[in-house]
């Protein structure tokens, strides 16, 4: 079957690119539209209430503009409102924690997992019950790291500071001897490396990568890949300042975003 | 005269608090109503128009509170959207540039006068402009310090880590030799320490401070001060989150926030 209609991916803001990049690396085919709410970054310190109203409107726009699948690209969005936002919509849709989760249990030996994430994705707990559920005699150790977006967002990504303050934060996972942790936030791939210094010998998973490949995974067994062999076309939206979002989003995606549309929903 | 009406503050979310503080010390007899719009907090990266949407919904919803005056508490909203405001509603209104800035220009000896604040503050140019006007012949050195929020938010004031960043951050003005800071953002009286270790022999403008007097100045100079005697009541609404604001608010206010109340608007 080929099904041309585009992949549909939000998120709080501009971290989601990441996600839409290991989509375009796994799904090289597919039309992606991508809508970021930056009227309303960061979902991380909202309630539970809110992150799924927020959601809704994002996911409502993107209906309208007939996406077959929807990707919920924002952590704490998956992780407080994915399970509403199923009962809500009938549309096919995908977060990043279960891939994440999925990732960890597939890669550690010794079922002890770290978690780092936002203060309301760890809060959730979200990860440790997609880890238990898969492997219920894993040690979940979470650890909120809310200085890590700011950090990435300023381009301090390999700075002698960033790896102390890794250090401060991941001292209480090492004694843990965690064997994996999951980055739970689409920022932190970008500490990859300041993180693995601190975390020696501890496998890192990438959520944004796990979720390209489980959307490649439920597009192949619906059978809606799109199989037309033409150039994708990729489009951006945005709740407000699309300027910086187009400057700051190319460098995320490592892809020249030429037209940000912006649009009014609430 | 003797006028009981409250004094309205706003703030994109708790960090007005500092002010609200402040006034409490400066007029103790005074009725507060604090409004933190926590919903869309931060308002450091969000566009002016939306910003001057926001503040507009923030001061309609105190003004039907019958306040007396508003206090826009938020550097952001002061910087980029408090001439439209001002234009827009009649009631007297303070912002916190320029009393920061006017602190700031009795305070320095040799004119060379730093400003730190959000990307949004310090790129609106707003203090420079408020500085220049007092003093055109001022040297006005900015640096915008997106790290500092989340970590007075994280509760790292004075650790070995903050005392890194600060000398990160500050190096340029120091190389400026300037003689006065001002702390253009309502979270950085926390780093007050760490930032004057680094900034030896500069004074600290706290712009908290500053408009707390502006706005006890403003309401004798209209004969409006509260002179009743009475314990003034202090009231809470946010428009999100509100057992988050109570916790942390309770911290920033040195004062134990009892009730706040949850608004619907947008």
């Amino acid at each position: 079957m080929n099904d041309k209609r585009a992949i549909g991916i939000f998120d709080s803001g501009l971290g989601g690119l990441t996600v839409m990049k290991e989509i375009r690396k796994a799904l090289p085919g597919e039309n992606i539209y991508y809508l970021g709410d930056t009227k309303h970054v960061p979902y991380g310190s909202k309630s539970a209430a809110t992150v799924t109203r927020l959601s809704s409107s994002n996911i409502e726009y993107l209906l309208k503009q007939n996406v077959k699948l929807i990707v919920v690209a924002c952590n704490t969005s998956s992780a407080l409102s994915l399970a509403d936002l199923k009962k809500i919509f009938r549309v096919p849709m995908v977060g990043v924690v279960e891939p994440g989760a999925a990732g960890a249990v597939k890669a550690s030996v010794s079922g002890r997992i770290g978690v780092i994430g936002t203060t309301g994705t760890v809060g959730s707990g979200a990860y440790r019950k997609a880890v238990k559920k898969l492997l219920p005699g894993a040690r979940v150790y979470s650890k909120a790291c809310p200085l890590f977006v700011p950090l990435v967002e300023e381009g301090w990504w390999d700075k002698k500071i960033t790896g102390e303050i890794c250090a401060e934060y991941l001292s209480e996972l090492r004694k843990h001897r965690v064997d994996t942790l999951v980055l739970g936030c689409t920022h932190y791939p970008f500490l990859k490396k300041a993180i693995g210094n601190v975390m020696k010998g501890a496998t890192l998973i990438d959520s944004a990568y796990e979720t390209a490949h489980a959307v490649r995974a439920l597009l192949a067994q619906k059978g809606i890949l799109n199989t037309s062999g033409r150039k994708p076309a990729y489009r951006f939206y945005v709740t407000d300042a699309p300027e910086k979002f187009k400057k700051l989003g190319s460098s995320f995606l490592r892809y020249g975003i030429e037209k940000v549309k912006l649009l009014n929903i609430d």
